[in-house]
């Protein structure tokens, strides 16, 4: 069993970088909290006897040597970049079970038959750059390195450079590691295990996701001498797709709209908008359905565009299909082996394991999260319910490795 | 008469300070730019015989002795900041006219009856700091000037610093001019005069203005796991709001309603914005319209609090109640003198002519501005279109100082 004070202390400590007033923590991907998070993870790995390499994506992989090393090692990992207004849990405490699996294993002197290996991905979260889950889809081969490296910031600061900047642009190739399984531990981030009242959730499937970047190009004029029938309002188009996104999410069985990002331009307020870019995130764990509100959300841009005489563009600049966990029994068998609560559920965030899927059977185990509130600084896991999802990963690794 | 291609002279050289490629001007009041232009208009208003003050709202005066200089100056003057998306005409030309004016008198060797003013007001555009009008209503006594000097841009800068710092926080208490008649040249900003072919508009009257900031609070959560009715979505209220506020525009003879401004939190593509603030811009030439216009707003918001169960405060910071130019028949008079086509017009946007009326006789001069197009880059008006202003504005001046 995992030392549940040991990984709860890991996770306030780990807290701190980036750390909010209000209990949170905003610590965006390649920054120098960035920094000072991986830093610590390198440290607390080596402490285990752990080998660490970087790959050229900013990856980080900490190994353990097991009994042979030439064999697959069992793997798991997550992220340590949030969200601006992001919880101490989303991402780190997938990290910080793996750490603790670590700790656990090197204390009892413990010499698993494969190595086991934790990872850190970059730029889990979408949210300095786009699209998310970055740097397991590179490592997977889903994106191009080079035009993943040269993706910028609101403010131009290229994700490369950036990288480079904080000491963790390595030299390993991308796709090198020889694994053989991917588990991840994450916290639900939805409030389906508690309301249920499950300790564990065993995450069959990972929904759809379909990003856009929308752009309404209006023309600029006076709020205060321009006739409203004369307005090419880029604002106005915006509000008009903004409500239309919710309406269209709330037609469809488990569809999900969002607008979570825009820039106005010139952005005074007596000048009509010339300019407006925003984000759209829509989700839909049914490929098909999620294809019809694609569908349908163009059309309705389009129809904006045609009857109010401006220029919409609309960018699905990132398809993520959704993806089944095919080692999703061995979460189950580990989970009842240990005797906790638990219920199939699917994932309504994307996650690194999503594109581990691709290469190796992969499965995740979630835990509850109070009100299922997430992307929020009072995101909130009990120290019961953490240590309850790093013993499922536990021995679910422990499993796996000796297979 | 005045030299019109002095003039045009003139304007295209001040609109190189803050110049943009696309041939507009971007000029922020009490910006390093705003300097440069104030700098430029000194120097010019001291080659012809003007001493400059400047009070402790940064509003520059400069005054052209006349035979009797106990007597009230007849004064003239606009703004010389701009929109981050401006032209080089609006309050510019009403500046440059000024100094035109000033020119012609000095070329020919006429001393006026009374001394002859010409200003420029601090922060007409409202685009930086808020409201509009700024000097000018500092001027009158409708702001209390600390309150005002205290006042700060989007990122924390305080106007009466950054007015220190470009050398424009002067010693001359608000107030304090000895004027006795103002008038105000300016490009129409609208489309009337050229749809009616006229080469000046009398305005008769300024239209009231409410500026508001709206802060809707919700709850950043999770845009892939939190189902849409569990959501505080701030972004899709603010959307309904920006939505019926053209609606409600639309639903009143005259009736004008914009949103320009916008500022989301925390802008991350897959957190559900949690707070949002924005301003609107209500306007109407009827007192009454506005106040149904105002009502029926604040209402539409609450209603969106409730059904949604989300913070939303609606503050109506400024309020500008049409007013009526008791000096235009001095301006119609001048205009049917030299023979100019004209019509009586009311102003959309607010001018510092406005204020000014509080204290002294007052009256404007619009020219017209090529597709009624102004707070946009490509704002145009032709060398002929800002002569004849000019002429008239000439022509008032010496008629209200011989009276
Ligand atoms: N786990 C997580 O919050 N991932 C961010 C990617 C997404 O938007 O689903
Ligand atoms: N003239 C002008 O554009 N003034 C700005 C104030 C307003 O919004 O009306």
């Amino acid at each position: 069993r995992v030392n549940g004070q040991r990984l709860w202390d890991s996770l306030m400590e780990m807290g701190e970088i980036g750390g909010t007033e209000k209990g949170g923590c905003n610590r965006l991907a390649a920054t120098d909290l960035d920094k000072q998070a991986r830093d610590l993870f390198c440290d607390w790995c080596k402490a285990t006897g752990c080998d660490i390499a970087i790959d050229k994506f900013g990856n980080i992989f900490a190994k353990r040597p097991g009994l042979n090393n030439d064999l697959p090692a069992v793997a798991t990992g997550s992220h340590l970049d949030t969200q601006p207004t992001g919880g101490k849990f989303d991402g780190v405490f997938g990290v910080l079970s793996g750490v603790e699996v670590l700790r656990t294993l090197h204390e009892n002197n413990i010499t698993t038959p494969t190595p086991i290996e934790v990872s850190v991905w970059t730029n889990e979260e979408g949210s300095r750059f786009q699209p998310a889950m970055q740097g397991s889809g590179v490592y997977v081969g889903r994106f191009d390195l080079q035009k993943e490296l040269d993706k910028t910031d609101v403010n131009g600061l290229r994700l490369g450079d950036e990288l480079a900047r904080i000491g963790y642009l390595g030299e390993e190739e991308l796709g090198s590691r020889n694994i053989g399984a991917f588990f991840e531990a994450h916290i639900e981030q939805g409030p389906i295990l508690e309301d249920e009242e499950k300790a564990i959730g065993v995450v069959r499937l990972g929904q759809g996701i379909r990003w856009y970047n929308v752009e309404v190009q209006g023309r600029e004029s006076h709020s205060g001498t321009t006739p409203m029938h004369l307005r090419k309002d880029a604002m106005v188009a915006a509000g008009k797709i903004v409500t239309e996104i919710e309406a269209l999410a709330n037609r469809y069985e488990n569809g999900l709209g969002t607008v979570g990002f825009m820039q106005v331009y010139p952005n005074s307020r007596n000048t009509i908008p010339g300019n407006i870019k925003f984000s759209a995130d829509l989700r839909n764990p049914n490929p098909e359905v999620l294809a019809t509100m694609h569908e349908e959300f163009v059309a309705f841009c389009e129809g904006v565009a045609k009857d109010r005489d401006l220029d919409i563009s609309v960018d699905n600049f990132w398809y993520f299909a959704p993806v089944e966990f095919n080692a999703s029994d061995d979460v189950k068998a580990a989970t009842e082996k240990l005797g906790y609560s638990h219920m199939d559920i699917y994932a309504g965030a994307g996650h690194d394991a999503c594109y581990m899927a691709d290469l190796v059977p992969s499965g995740m185990i979630f835990t509850p999260c109070e009100n299922g509130i997430s992307h929020n600084e009072i995101e909130y896991s009990s120290p019961e319910q953490c240590e309850a999802g790093a013993n499922v990963l536990l021995h679910t690794m422990l499993t796996a490795s000796h297979r």
